[in-house]
Order: structure tokens, then C-alpha cells, then sequence
């Protein structure tokens, strides 16, 4: 199937340039290293020629011009995916967002903000809390682009209080493989009009079309915070903790869960002693209100939750130092598990009182297959991060065992009722074991919807859905 | 094109039956003229079958056999819908969701409630209050199934604070026209495992699948509300205050606007005097939280943001009885409207600075055509309701101004960043308004998605999109 492409020629490049400028087009030299990868580390391919559009309507012209082709388009942000899904597996064309990068508005009636999609995403919060606003979604990876967030639907650590990228997106304009430019959705919060069209390119991984601007939700910018750090004897204590904590009626910005060997790695790796130490496994809660009262409040409620659950005590981190002090080890947990190391992750989701159970099944697969397996994650939403570590394997080794950890992980995850990927993606890496995990029919039923939005097959060819086309 | 379809004959009817069992099969008598409309008054269509199924496997036998012989199948809940999108309006089997009507599950630790289409919306904020727990969305009609929530994306009074329907909405089972049942979603509150098929059903009003269970995402229930009632010297002072609420950090669980004219019918029509008279217009304000503390320090926050933005004074409804007179008035504006009385209405959703605009152009509205215009809505979110009102009108003049307002009034909140339908959904009676807001590029994008899902075009055939099928 892949024969079916066309690789671009020096035609196709010359008429990228003229689109778009001769500066903004790169077709050879060192730099194509960059745009052959993206933070998954197996995953590779070159494109003939990376291209950085400034508008949806060159875009729509790159678009046009590749279907009529058949040249791949690739589209890609900050390239910090972690599943190969802005990797230009099949050549052609990678179109690099990131010179649309301007914020257009924020909205102060209206609390939205409209910006273009390659804006980072760490750029969008600064901007925005400076104006007193918040936007509410906070993935890990704070040097993503917007877009590259729409385009996995991005979860993060506060999803269970504010929900995923996908709640907190108003209108999205998006350029179709056949150069159509649309604006869906708008600056408003509700809607009915016919099918939920912007619902489908959220999280499809530029394979449906090419987002190139977003209104974002907005909200009031959270006035306090105050953390807890909560030890439990367990890890299996510590989730239960968890509905006990959502039963004082407390929804807290987010709530984490780690076991002491990854927080032990984060300390190594940041070269400062975490607050506490000597229990199994801890969670971390974050609240946050409108005034000191009211989080002070709420820690009462959440602190007796856990404590009635079973928690060895309750620390408070209440000055930025000693909120840094937790967040700060949470926020290098991933840097810390990959630092001299090879991992491959598994980014499940499962119903949040069945993460105890995924967990300590990592432990009998590393007995079983013989590897070491890390984990943690988002106690509150159910979404893990477990990392399988190559440590010393030979390649060899590491090809043979690796696939089979994975294979039982992703399974037991479906039995629990879980989802393949919680906030990653699936880009190419884990193409197959959605492929194991949803019905038959819902698999055929997404590639008719690759079909249906990109009938000539070029965007983002072999990801998320096998390939396709006319 | 409606020549297409088969009419039900002996056979078929037979068939349903063998399927449902003889009892939950109407095809004469009375009870076919309730199934013949919903709550819009004009839009009409008898039934050859009306039909009950119990599951998703007879639901499944009933499509896969309406498919094969190029049968219609309406979806229908309680009927309350406003545009008549459960009117069988090419007849053929109405697919009636009342007796799948078993709360299957409420999860206390995924915080989870798993019901069938047909459970009425007040059943499931009884049984899930009585176990602590508060399913968010409040649309006006609490008869309505979640079914028929879920097929218009319902909005409500707590959108502002809450979301709508599809923002809590964890899981489907969704039944394809084909007869395949798939299971989408789950328990779990991130997923980026694939195309959101599970969003493409939300709002497709019955076209796309036919929903037969769903997972809803319950929260803690609010242990405090307490109400305001904000008299303004003008609708636009009060609409300009909306921002300045918000941006004292407090997110209400609902602000709702109203003039006079309405409170006074809602008087009129309970019998009941509203605590205020003297204002042209009214914020009517709800606060939800954890604390009689939270509620109180979150009553002077807003209170005193009211009046900084010129509000005359600021009313505390914080008994049961006073937050009854100002709800059951605002609960009764629609009813008290209809009263006596043929309406029409326009449920368009624009940027909430905008509602000033497009409330005052209504005035313009009734003056040009010489109609009287009611109108009354969701002050946080954009949501307007307006009601262009009968009266004494032959059927003539009503025929001849009620199109020419609704055209008018649809282009102005086009005009100003809105859309057609904020939770009302477009069903027929709103298909042609649709078809003049959005692009050509979405409208063909949407009739394709339908034969895509719907490839004999059988689920409620005309409704959201133009006839289909292949």
C-alpha cells in the first residue's frame, strides 16, 4: 500500500516555496534529523521536505496540492509525542506548525482565547494567567504545541477537576485534506446545531484534517493552592483513599498517586530529598479556591478523608517551597524513569478503583517476563503511566521481552474496562494493541471516517487507523 | 427521495412482535396520534409501528430487519423534544426507548451511574440524590429520557458551571442501523484511544445510532445552594455584569436573565408573586458549594460584583421557600408563555456579551413584523430562548410573519458568532435555518458522516440533514 504515494520531487518543493517562501521550506541538510522523530525513541522517518505555513490558507494550498499528488502530509508541533505520531513514517511532507504561533485574542467577556496552533502550550498559560484567566488543562509536557494537544487530547493532572483538552476547546478552524477551511463550534458554551463535527478532529491525531487555530476555554484564574502529601502503608490504601476523598465533597485540582522507588528516582535525578520518605506508596493532592478559607476548608475535608481511609498522616505544603517541593519530584517523575535509560510506556486508562489492581499486576509481569516496570499516575482519573525499563537488556533481549510485557499490561487494562491510551495517543506505537482492544466494528467504523474526511489517504498515513484511500 | 422507503406491511409487523412479544407493538387504535408528534406544535407523521423494545439485542433484530426492507426508524423517548425530531415524519416504525428504563448500576467509587436511554431525567437526579451524588445537567423538561438528552445534547440551567450534556457523558452502547452494538467509552474519565465515535451520537438526534444505554459522570452532590435575585435598570446593564461576576472567581451554578414581561406572565400563569416587580430586568443567580461558608463568602463576592456593575440591589433567596419563588417562576417562564397560546421558538446560542445585542434586535424584530417576541435564557452561557408569539393571528399572518422573524432573527445571531441551536437540537423544524448558518463544506461533511453511520439512511430519515441513503 505505501507504493500508493508519491514522493515529492523538485516540482513539489518548488511549489512549497512558493506558498510559503523559499526560508520556510527545508528539504535538505542536518536539520531533517529533527523532523524524523519525536519523543518515542524507535520510531523514524524522513521527510523529502519540512514546510512551516503561516496561515490556513497555505495550508489549505499545501493540502490541495498533496491530495492531487498523493504526497503524505505529516503535521507536527514541538514534536514531543510519545507514540511516532508526528513521525513522517512514509516520507512526503512534514508540515511544522510552529510558525503559527501568534495568540489572537483573549476574550475578557467572553473568557476565551484564540490562538493559533502552534502557540506552546506553556506560552497560552503565561499569557493568560497574566490577564488573571486560567486554562484549565496541564499536560506534563509544558513545550507542546496547542495543536499537538488537540491532536492527542491531552488529559494532564488537573482532568479531574476541569476535565481534557477536549472539555475546554470552544471552536476549532480546521483545513480538510481537500483544502476546505472550517470554523466550527465558536466562542460559545453550548451547542447543537447538527453533528459535533469539531468533536471528531479532536484527538484524531492530524489524520482527519489540519487544526490551525483554537478558542480555548477560560477560566477565572484559581486565587490559592495548598497541596497534600499523603503517605499510605499501600498503594492499594492509598486508591481507595480516593472516593473517600471525592465523598467530602471536595473535587481537588488533582490528586497523584506514586510508589516510593519512583519517587526515590526523582530524587536522584533532581539532587533534592523529597518531604517525606519511608512510606510504600503516597498520594498527591493538589486544592485549589477563591480564598484561603476556603482551600484551608477543603484540606480539613481531605485531609480526615484520608486519614479515616487509613493514611499514616497527612503533610501540608502550603508555601510555594514546600509545594515545590512535591510537585517538583512529581514533575520529573518521567525525566528522572528515562534519564540513561531506554523506556517504552504504557498509558492506559482504567476505572480509578481498578489502578491498584494494574499496578500490582505490573509486579507479576516483571517476575514474569523478567523486567523491571515502573509506575504512576493520575490517581483521580484513572489514567497510569507505566514504564517498562530496557536497564541493561540487549537489543535483543529488550525486542523480545518488551512486546510481551506490553501485550499482558494492555490486556488486563481492556479486561478491567480501560481504554489503550488515556492521554498520549496512538499514533503508530500503539496502533496495535487498539487494534486488539476495541470491537472489530468500531475499528472499521474509524477507518470509514478516515475515508470519509481524507478520501485521497495522505494525512498522516498508518497512524491511529491502518492506511487508506482511494 | 421518500419514495425510497417501504411502507411496514403484515409481515413486518409480525416480525416486531416476534422480536418484542405481541404487547409491545401498537399499529392502531388511539394511542398512534401520541406517537404522531412531540412537543412542536405542526410537525406531523403517523406511524405504521410504534415499538418498546427491552435491550440492545432487540433493538439490534429491529434494524437489521427495518434496513433490509428500507423501513424508517424513528427513536423516541418521552417526546418532549421542541423541533420535532422524534416525529416519524415519513411514517415507518417509531422505536420507542420507555421500557429500557432500568438504572443499572450507580459506582460509589468511579462515581458512575449506568442507565438505560429510557430513564427519565428527574428519575435519575432522585435516585442518584438519595445516594449523595449529583448528576450535573439540568435541562427545563425533567421528563425527558437521558436518551433524549443525550440525542439533542441538552444543555440547562448548571451548563455554565457544569458543562452539558456530552461534557458528562463517560460511556455509550450505541446500536449502528447495520445491528452491530458497540460499547464506547467506559467508566473512565480520559480516553484518547482513537476517533470519539462516542461524541459523533451525542447530538445526532437519532440519525447516526440509536443510543440504548448510557455511562453518566456523577459528582459529589453540593451541600449548600443559595440564590440571588438582581434587579437592573436594563437587560444590557444586567448582561454586562455576567464577566464581572466571574471575574470575582466564583463560577455560579447558573445565571439566568429575564425582563418583566416574562416574570409577570410566569406570575400570572403560578399564581405566585415574584419577590421583586419594579425592575426591567432581573440576573437570577445560583450558587452551589460545600459549606454554608463557601456559599455566604461566595454570595458577597458576587453580590458586591453585581452592584459595582450597577445593579440596583441584590436579593439573598437563601430559604427553601425564597429560592422556590425565584426557581418556580423561572421554571414556569415557558409553560406560562404557551399558555393559551401557539409559540414558536428560537434557541440560538451566541457569545454572551452579545445577548444585549440580539435581545434588543428582537424588539426591532417584533416592530418590523408586527409580532410579539418573548425571550428569557441562560445569561452565563449565551443560550437565548426567544418566543415569537401567536396571539390572536389567523393561521395566515402566523404563516407569512413567523418565518420572516425566525429568518431575521437567526441572521442576526449568526451575525454575532452564534449558532442555531444551543440545546434544543435542529430536528426539522430548524433544518432550513441550519442549512443558512453553517457552511456548505460542514453541511456536506455532516450528510456524509450519515451515510457513513446510516448507510440505508433508515434512523429517522430528513431529520439534521437532507435525506440520504444509498
Amino acid at each position: 500500500m505505501p507504493g500508493k504515494f508519491d514522493r515529492p520531487n523538485e516540482n513539489d518543493i518548488r511549489f512549497l516555496q512558493e506558498i510559503c517562501g523559499e526560508k520556510d521550506v527545508i528539504s535538505s541538510g542536518p536539520l531533517m534529523d529533527d523532523y524524523a522523530r519525536d519523543e518515542m525513541p524507535w520510531v523514524k522517518g524522513y521527510p523529502a521536505a519540512v514546510v512551516f505555513p503561516e496561515s490556513a490558507q497555505e495550508v489549505s494550498e499545501i493540502l490541495k496540492h498533496a491530495s492531487a499528488r498523493r504526497i503524505p502530509v505529516t503535521t507536527r508541533g514541538s514534536g514531543t509525542g510519545l507514540c511516532g505520531g508526528a513521525v513522517p513514517t512514509l516520507g512526503g511532507i512534514v508540515l511544522c506548525t510552529t510558525k503559527m504561533n501568534r495568540i489572537l485574542e483573549i476574550d475578557s467577556s467572553n473568557f476565551t482565547a484564540t490562538v493559533e496552533a502552534g502557540v506552546l502550550l506553556t506560552t497560552i498559560h503565561q499569557a493568560v494567567e497574566a490577564r488573571g484567566f486560567f486554562y484549565a488543562p496541564d499536560p506534563g509536557e509544558k513545550t507542546a504545541t496547542i495543536g499537538g494537544n488537540i491532536a492527542t487530547n491531552a488529559g494532564g493532572m488537573r482532568a479531574i477537576k476541569y476535565g481534557v483538552t477536549r472539555d475546554n476547546i470552544r471552536g476549532l478552524q480546521v483545513v480538510l485534506s481537500t483544502g476546505e477551511i472550517l470554523n466550527l463550534g465558536g466562542k460559545h458554551a453550548k451547542n447543537s446545531t447538527g453533528y459535533s463535527l469539531m468533536n471528531a478532529f479532536i484527538g484524531s491525531e492530524g489524520t482527519l484534517g489540519v487544526v490551525t487555530q483554537a478558542t480555548l476555554r477560560l477560566l477565572p484564574l484559581p486565587k490559592q493552592t495548598l497541596s497534600l502529601l499523603v503517605p499510605f502503608a499501600s498503594l492499594r490504601d492509598a486508591i481507595r483513599a480516593v472516593p473517600k476523598v471525592m465523598e467530602s465533597g471536595i473535587l481537588p485540582q488533582s490528586i497523584e498517586f506514586a510508589e516510593k522507588g519512583v519517587i526515590f528516582a526523582a530524587e536522584s535525578y533532581l539532587g533534592k530529598r523529597f518531604p517525606h520518605r519511608t512510606a510504600p506508596a503516597y498520594l498527591l493532592i493538589r486544592l485549589d479556591g477563591n480564598s484561603r478559607e476556603e482551600v484551608t476548608s477543603a484540606m480539613d475535608l481531605v485531609g480526615n478523608a484520608c486519614l479515616a481511609a487509613g493514611a499514616d498522616d497527612v503533610l501540608i505544603a502550603d508555601t510555594p517551597e514546600q509545594q515545590s517541593a512535591v510537585w517538583d519530584a512529581r514533575g520529573a517523575f518521567l525525566a528522572a524513569l528515562k534519564s540513561g535509560n531506554e523506556v517504552d510506556e504504557c498509558d492506559v486508562v482504567v476505572p480509578r478503583d481498578r489502578i491498584a489492581d494494574l499496578v500490582e499486576y505490573t509486579k507479576e509481569v516483571a517476575e514474569e517476563v523478567g523486567v523491571r516496570i515502573e509506575s504512576f499516575g493520575h490517581a483521580g482519573d484513572g489514567n497510569l503511566h507505566i514504564y517498562v525499563m530496557r536497564d541493561t537488556m540487549a537489543q535483543e533481549e529488550w525486542e523480545e521481552k518488551l512486546p510481551r510485557a506490553m501485550d499482558l499490561l494492555y490486556e488486563r487494562g481492556r479486561e478491567l474496562g480501560g481504554m489503550v491510551s488515556g492521554e498520549h495517543g496512538i499514533g503508530v506505537a500503539k496502533r496495535p494493541y487498539m487494534e486488539k482492544s476495541l470491537s472489530e466494528d468500531e475499528i472499521a467504523l474509524m477507518a470509514r471516517m478516515k475515508s470519509l474526511f481524507d478520501p485521497a489517504g495522505i494525512l498522516n498515513p498508518g497512524k491511529v487507523v491502518p492506511l487508506s484511500g482511494s
